[in-house]
């Protein structure tokens, strides 16, 4: 248990809107409705199929990062990307930074250890 | 590599809509269009407050099994509890079965290890 604790308690550490410390496991106790409403965001944010494939995209690409040049390819408008992209950066699984031209995208891999955290198994009764 | 395969092939085996074995981890690859959708709908199952309440309720309860009559506390009309335990079965994080009076709800381990599969980290380049 303290293994679990140690990698969910810094949680997520950028991202506007997304400092909170959240979350035990969804297995431990019920979520009191400030966590939930924290965790709900995350989980939100990857519940759309054009930005789970933007993040794959990201994640996937050498060294966790890529230039939006690079993950348009997925069948919507460029604005419409940008504005999937800012949704994962409110909810703290993206970060990005300008370099001349273009902005790079790289995902937070803290915020995914704590989504990860959060569906933690069960011990076994189940 | 094969570790993670064989960990995420049968992905989800209950829940109507929810059969189809997905997907890799999200730092592995950019996600099909399919896979994108299969992932989607559970990250959007739990991307909702009140479904979470719900879930962690569910997930902390003795057996990871709890009766409609143990989880109602969460603020809700007993109708849109009904409406957000639909959900997730629908999305396979839930299974119910009927004893007498009661309908009784229990967690897919399954399902939360497949997601929990998707969130895995990247091999650490980032």
């Amino acid at each position: 248990m303290s293994n679990t604790e140690a990698s969910l308690l810094p949680l997520i550490e950028s991202g506007p809107g997304a400092g909170t410390p959240c979350c035990p496991p969804l297995t431990e106790r019920p979520f009191t409705a400030d966590e939930a409403e924290t965790a709900a965001r995350m989980f939100k944010a990857l519940g759309d199929p054009v930005r789970l494939r933007l993040f794959s995209s990201i994640a996937s690409h050498a060294g966790g990062e890529a230039c939006v040049c690079d993950i348009s390819d997925v069948g919507v408008s460029q604005p419409t990307v940008s504005h999937h992209l800012k949704k994962l950066k409110e909810a703290g699984l993206l970060s990005s930074e300008r370099r001349g031209t273009w902005v790079y995208y790289r995902i937070e891999p803290s915020a995914l250890a704590a989504m990860g955290g959060l569906l933690t198994a069960p011990p076994a009764s189940a």
